[in-house]
């Protein structure tokens, strides 16, 4: 046995560990490592999933009552990683393209599941675009991570989940007595997201603010088209209690949204204009801050070195979401202590979740114990 | 037994770990922890030592024979995290400023040595500057962390080990015979580094140039006075095959350095103009790229975030070292696979190392396997 062992760390081609586990005999972790770690493979499989909304979910440009997701899987070693791909259809990916896509993710080949700097790159370079199939992969390999280290990405992050902002929650655009109900429902929640960009902004707003005083945030998502008019809107929105706004307008239009910032009394937030790190690089003299989604950024990883950016570079973050189940919500949910405002509200809009993880208590997001991503399967 | 154990983990004012460990049977590093998991505090201890140079070493301001260090240790639970202080004189700290900061320093009130962001944070504000110090404590706590996960950091971070770049080696101002007796016993290393910034740099590099065809680094100290000497000085060096050029004006003279950087035909990188993260910042429009130092930037945290940073700036990054022992030179090694350049030849340079770790195998560093920083004492 301890001959057959000694073999096994001389011969692995991947000495990780090798050392450790041997050298270090007091390890609180490091016991009864089986004889085969560092002998398997990473098995990869998603399948389709389709979420069902609560309410119909109207935004500036379109309305739907579902949204595809596709649910992946890494088994390796009897662990499981989980993790998920959300796509609302308007932004150009789908339960095609994202199989499409996963079909040609090959885990298997990677001896280290730890080495992501290289998996990761390696996924990206597969294809262009494809964000949230790439995510549904970083993810994965994350929760998969943290349950092979039995800590929860926070803790390996360093951060204080104590430090968890509260969350807004969305209120859709729709008819004022349907408003009205949707904020009695979302009682429990301190700050509420106004969807705006149609000729009902004003009053949308007033709607809710007939039946709460709570701080409310704004999204446009491109909705408006003219500047003056947007800027005229930033002094309304502050006058009602409006904490920040997201994508004014379109995101090619750069002078039009730089010009916004310049000129508005809260904070303007890119969200469709800054996908990803490459992105925010070029925008941070366009908005104050950026609205960071793990289904733009193609995951975690991004997310953190985006965050790490942002922050250097002094501008505001919101971590949002899709509608999403608790998977990516949870994930997300690992980075929030590091941002300023979180809209982690995805997995509390849908029907029909697969898994718990992350909640909300008081409006206030609350990162469960769990290793990985913090998930069970219901 | 296990109603014990149910007490500890209801009871556990951390809950961390506490769903982990009881929904995660099959884990492969969760088993056997002990029962006061949890329950025990960081203690927290350092000593004074001195460093023995092989050689006389001679800057373009200073020449010495011996560095002195503090070397600290964490102890938690049984698990050792090691780290240190490295101390050049013409820096500003020293034994008794390096003993005078670490005796406020605190461990024993953090209940979770995974929290970093907050316990780095807390130890930054104990009192400007002391960066050394400051490093002493983070290298030690990633060290335990790293021990406790029963992973080397590079792992942690997700980086490919095999990507860990050659090191430079430095030859000091001497004589040009001793000159060329460094150049003989640095034939190990691919690359070597040249200090310069006295009127002998020319002479220094026809020496070596006399004895080897090897590519050069050169670094000035902020040893030259007049912008266009400097980037006369930088055609030169290109035509001599210099790689880049450290830190050719004083920090303070941001418009000379610019201007170098603007007219030189090899990278400019700034060294003593950037010590931490909000130098970075400001510094990207000045230099091509930055030197990252352990006991510049208070040790591993904050060099990963100005690395991550630097990266997404676009701009080189050199990862240095002072005279230090295996223990901080280790540390730094662990970042490695992320940078451009390395100059990891500190406890190359010393007679008396008191750890063993990272080791140097024809010019390239070598990142051992062992958890946490990748060390053992001798």
């Amino acid at each position: 046995m301890n001959r057959q062992r000694r073999n096994f760390l001389k011969n692995s081609a991947l000495a990780i560990g090798a050392g450790a586990f041997t050298e270090l005999p007091n390890s609180l972790f490091a016991k009864n490592i089986p004889e085969n770690f560092r002998t398997g493979r990473m098995k990869f499989s998603f399948r389709p999933y389709t979420l069902e909304l609560k309410h119909v979910f109207t935004l500036a440009i379109s309305s739907r009552t579902t949204t595809p997701v596709v649910l992946t899987e890494i088994e390796y070693n009897g662990i499981m990683g989980y993790g998920e791909a959300s796509m609302p259809p308007y932004l150009g990916e789908s339960h095609a393209t994202a199989q499409a896509f996963l079909s040609n993710v090959d885990l298997s080949k990677y001896e280290n599941p730890f080495e992501l700097e290289t998996i990761l790159a390696d996924i990206d370079a597969l294809a262009p675009g494809n964000p949230a199939a790439k995510a549904s992969v970083d993810i994965a390999l994350h929760d998969l991570i943290g349950k092979l280290l039995n800590q929860p990405w926070y803790n390996l992050w360093g951060f204080n989940k104590a430090k968890a902002p509260v969350t807004s929650f969305t209120i859709g655009i729709d008819k004022p007595d349907v408003v009205r109900q949707k904020v009695k429902e979302a009682e429990e929640f301190k700050i509420l997201k106004v969807k705006l960009g149609r000729d009902t902004d004003k009053e949308m707003i007033e709607t809710i603010r007939s039946v709460t005083d709570k701080p409310l945030t704004a999204d446009a998502n491109q909705g408006w088209k003219d500047k003056h008019y947007a800027v005229e809107m930033t002094h309304y929105l502050k006058e009602k209690g409006v904490l920040y706004l997201e994508q004014p307008m379109a995101k090619e239009d750069v002078e039009g949204n730089a010009y916004i910032t310049q000129h508005s009394p809260i904070p303007i937030l890119g969200d469709e204009a800054i996908q990803r790190l490459v992105d925010l690089k070029k925008a941070h003299e366009v908005y104050h801050g950026v609205v960071i989604k793990l289904m733009k950024t193609t995951g975690m990883r991004e997310a953190h070195t985006m965050i790490t950016l942002a922050r250097a570079l002094d501008m505001k973050i919101l971590l949002g979401c899709m509608t999403e189940t608790s998977c990516a919500i949870s994930a997300a949910a690992q980075l929030s202590p590091l941002v300023d405002w979180a809209d982690l509200d995805g997995n509390l809009l849908i029907k029909n979740d697969v898994y718990s993880g992350t909640t909300v208590v008081n409006g206030k997001i609350v990162i469960g114990d769990k290793p990985g991503i913090g998930i069970v399967k219901i």
